[in-house]
């Protein structure tokens, strides 16, 4: 029988049991939490899991207070990532290819939450299809990843040609960029959808987050089944 | 003073001018017309210009009872075209590339319309950006037109991959292909906007008609220019 | 170095390296093509690659008449699926599990072509969340697989129901059944999107086919990791 | 003959007769109105009703301001509301659910006004369908209230998941957390309307104040009938 | 413990506890379903629960033939609903009110399924807002209503005006009539939504039987307070 | 010969003959001007013209401005509004109706507009339909005038009930107030197209002045054919 | 007092009291309705009022039964519209401008109820802008109507420039032709209340007759007042 | 063979090889960049590269900044760009035409990115089609152009009526500007779209900097051409 034990602070029901039941951490999500929401928050979950805790979408001044409480942990300011106990590396690689300078952040938030949960990550950047060798000059290199994820706003295409490049999963991530037709990320989103890529998967605008935990899915189920 | 000729049938108004003033024919648009006012039409445009003259989106049927009454005409049937006194091509080489064979209608449009107007066009097909060999194959021969049209549904990505290999102006076409996420063009429009490669210019969707019109006064400039 | 071999039909450049290059198969959407051209990309797939043909979206008369001209293929009426040389099962397990009656045909292609291509599927029918007990009966066969494809159509909310009870890979498909709020299947995409399940990802409205290649490549991955 | 009696201020006309017509309270909604608009609107309802009387969405510094010029009042921050004299209560019992620590603010106005007009409100936190288990351990409690309010933005599923466990009125309430495809609330509102669970309703997005009238309508009716 | 029965056909799971646990018939959405599935899962519930079965939106011929092999049911063809043991009426009173001719479909499916699950149901037809005395010669008849059901499409404003009207909760159905504007019965919900009635709840577009099933979670939690 | 008369500044050219040609004065639009372009321009007109001159959408420090410079103007602060030389009242009376107090400020610019260009307006505040007999109260009031200008948010609904009680133009104005499901105007706007109200008529979102100028069209035309 | 009598038939309240309470016959619109359903209502208004009677969107066969029964009538096909007892001319002119041959029937239909209700209707068709010297050379007869309705699909900018060339009032049609970016006149609709011509209106897409009412409404002001 | 040189920076690919393979230069999009990560790109572009060197929507301050270390550079403040080694002009005419005050700065980015590039670049502003003979006044002038920007917000009718006056291309930008049915340049962008002038081709909302480089690609080609 899985375990399905619950933790009620005042505010939150901690689901404890789920690192033990699906091998996912509870990772918490920052906005709209007080500094003392998050202290508690995390102070339970040390406590009671064996694995990484994570808070996403922090910024530096909430995390410098929260680690102040809490100690042990470490800070991303690009990604916004608080991190304790990560886990260690297994093997399963990901690569994390953004496509322009402003899908940085969000490829940074992939990266550094993968990592986080034991994934081997290596990131390429600023490989926009518009000057498509910048792709083909790291094909082999995503050719030999386990999984990739594509970290792209304004149209969204690198989703699809880096669909049409490799046979591992494909991870696209939309990014809320670009001003006009962009419409903050929809129009990626769609376009990662209507890809022409067969088999490419879309995590929501933005979710750097969702992506990487998409991968520790793989990367989980794939230990699990050797 | 350009002139402003119009001619009055009893359901519209020809803007007989418009080809001496803006070297453009007055393409008339086929669906919602019955074939005695296309008839009609075509008669007066035949006598009181001189250059092309063109039916768009017309079946089969319609066809050949236009045919019947007005002589002299040509009918593309995958175009869905009606043209006569096709105009001579004066040596502009323009490229209209498809993504799908879904999106072969379209181009066929795009081709016949810019055919008629007097342009020389070539045609490539079914070459997506999930299979980017298939672009990259026909590169050089993209480089060396004056203009490409690029006709492409679902994420309309084929724009952007196009718009990063030439330096020649590239007209988008968005189309009404694929399902769900598409929308019926919407997604690829979009798409196409948004595109991280500059300056490429954009139509309506499905519209090769429009497509080729633009292509058309690229043309028409150029010649006024030399 | 990746092979890219392109063969040229009057009106499809076939991309015959795909195989090899991804170990993913080129799949023909059948939808806006003749018999004919159905006839001719299959034959020259047959030819030139070695491992399963699909085409999808194939009704019942148009598979008779191609399956009349190009024996050794059988057809899926529920999928609307029609294979030939359908690959060996090596032990990657898949659950497709769906909503309700009317998300059958999608399940039923996302089965389908995953058998096609080597998985081995198991079905989980009419699940729907007003009636969690449905859901938690089969909780345990959920986790036991290696991935999860789950199709819903309305709210979409099994999406989020699943992800939360099991840790491997669950892709998600929205579906275009309801009516009023339902819009077509986007009320359910955009749902699946939203989901507080951390890492569900998600493919196009109606994709069966999106979804079993999404799993294809999390199989392929394996094995060559393996 | 019902009373339909009007109140004319400078800026406003009081509908000073809904109390005894309908029932129902002349809440005032205070964004937009100054505190001296507020201030004599609810002056002058103190005086011609003799009910509680409310003000939603107000922050601390205008309730503040407000109170001090009409005392009598009570200010709960967290539901950003003002009550004078709320009604007893006479045992209408309203379970308000919420998904996630974002909908507290939401579910907070919801069981404020839901207390201030007579309901005997309870509150359950924390109980997204990602973790089945925490909605699942509180069915009980949910299927002994007379009415249920479920708050939840993202996806909005804990709707569908509440209204197929209990038999009483269910009313969502859309919530405007999360981000991306959750679109400010509207993928939870068109998720709550597509909803599999039978009879559900649904009000306009962040409205705690609508779910608590509604309930508040429910009570009514059921005392009028008893 | 409450009762969670599942019966499994070949094709559905059919949730044969609901009746017991919820109060609720498991009630057939009609389209997309053979005769021979409506005919087992009819026969299923009528074998395994004691109360009304219903299924909605069934056409004629359909109906006749599942009537053939399935005894002792009956059809109302303008609600297009198929009823068998329909419950005995207990007193709750369900005025059903209609904008215009157009929406009479959806108040008549929203009447009879009430009326089949055991509400006294009235029906008030053709009192559009913009004859506002057609709407004000009822509105006691309204105001002695145990709930109210408005039934409208256009731009909905009915809702706004009853809800003013009345105490007693007031449930809203968008209807997908119009043209232009009206958007198949989007603007009628988001209208509705945006109301200024406060406490006005709002079901799925066209979806009689969505307020029929939410007043009947009305009368069903008013008899078990009682 | 109508004139067209137009004067040439650096960054604008003033249509000096709308005034005569139309009727119309030029109304300047004041977001986005800078002070100095703003004292500009109303200096061209009121040395060129000989009505009324008017900037709309001004806040208080600009205007205070500008009136510095350009003396003999008013400025109304509540509806952001620069007068000079306000034409005389000949007679068409104008009855602005607001649904809430948030729509105060949208009916205050059309009221002053309205009362710029020599209309004669009354103003009638906070009349909602959920509480109808605030606008029968006033009806005999509404059917004397020779136009009614409706200002409305929310779900527009008054705009149907005063189309219904009239038979003189209603101009219908949605007002981008409200939250959720108001969309920012655009539910009020399109219910108000949707309106099942005949020959109601509708200008843009918040466009009080789109309003009065629209009402200053019938009363031109009517004086004109006196 | 203003008359409010209404006569119920069994599927309809009719408001016989409209004509003589804001001049407006209480038109029919005839979707959705059965040939029997129109006779009915026809007679009852033939009977209980003295003024014109319309149906609108009629297709000739319905509109040759209903005339077999209740003669007197007559129908013009292109407008889709039956009529009764036509009012005499009192001398208000509208000019009816049509942008293309495919906004016809929307025109056709403005002009018909506009003459039946008594306007002197003119009409000009085909004057699109991309043909400006077309409106140019109609512009001083639109100058001297009293009204002006300007029926446009595809992107509506006739409007705009009909709203500069004259003073009196101008209601602007959106018409639902066109294809791709059109949206089903969405864009004509959106465009029209964007437009930079100052107190231009519009009315629904396709509703020729909304914006003959609204004329109408203009014309009987206009006579109460002289 | 093309050169497809890229240099690594730390945070970004420059395609260095981009001025030689298409003629177009490596223009730096500004927001979301730091100064120092602008001036690492723009030295090192103007190190590789011998052409124009262009940084966009840049504001004053970082302009200066970056100018302070990167010497040799021009600010443009209305335009907010950035540009090094301005390309000498080689007589293609460009007239950017823009309908509003507030189109200015729009039109301001497309003039100087188009000069910066070598275009002769004039510029015609506020024309909008209200005032018809604005644009009329200045046909001729447009007429004699190699190419026609067109900049216009609210519903765009501009770019039709410059459309439907010359031969030459236009490319139409819409414009952010307008509020209510504006939608931030949606509705511009459609209606440019649905034009009913043939030919027009769309860039993506705001983008003076899209339709110079469009323009650039057209002169180029002339050139390559010549």
């Amino acid at each position: 029988m899985h375990p399905t034990r619950v933790h009620d602070l005042d505010f939150a029901q901690l689901d404890i049991g789920r690192e033990q039941r699906q091998g996912l951490p509870e990772v918490v999500y920052g906005p709209g939490k007080t500094t003392d929401q998050i202290r508690a928050i995390v102070g339970e979950l040390l406590r009671h899991n064996e694995g990484p805790v994570l808070v996403t979408r922090v910024d530096a001044q909430t995390a410098a207070e929260v680690l102040a409480h809490v100690p042990g942990g470490a800070y991303d300011a690009l990604a916004g990532l608080l991190v304790w106990r990560p886990a260690a590396t297994d093997g399963f690689t990901l690569t994390v290819v953004s496509a322009g300078t402003s899908d940085l952040p969000v490829a940074a938030e992939a990266a550094a939450v993968a990592t986080a949960v034991g994934l081997a990550v290596s990131t390429v950047q600023d490989v926009g299809v518009a000057g498509l060798h910048r792709v083909l000059r790291v094909q082999e290199r995503l050719r030999e990843s386990d999984a990739v994820v594509v970290v792209a706003g304004m149209e969204g295409a690198l989703a699809s040609v880096v669909g049409g490049l490799v046979g591992c999963p494909v991870i696209a991530v939309p990014v809320s960029t670009g001003y006009g037709a962009s419409f903050a990320g929809v129009t990626a989103l769609l376009a990662m959808h209507a890809s022409c890529a067969a088999g490419v998967t879309v995590v929501n605008i933005d979710s750097g987050f969702g992506a990487a935990m998409a991968a520790h899915r793989l990367a989980w189920a794939g230990r699990r089944r050797a």
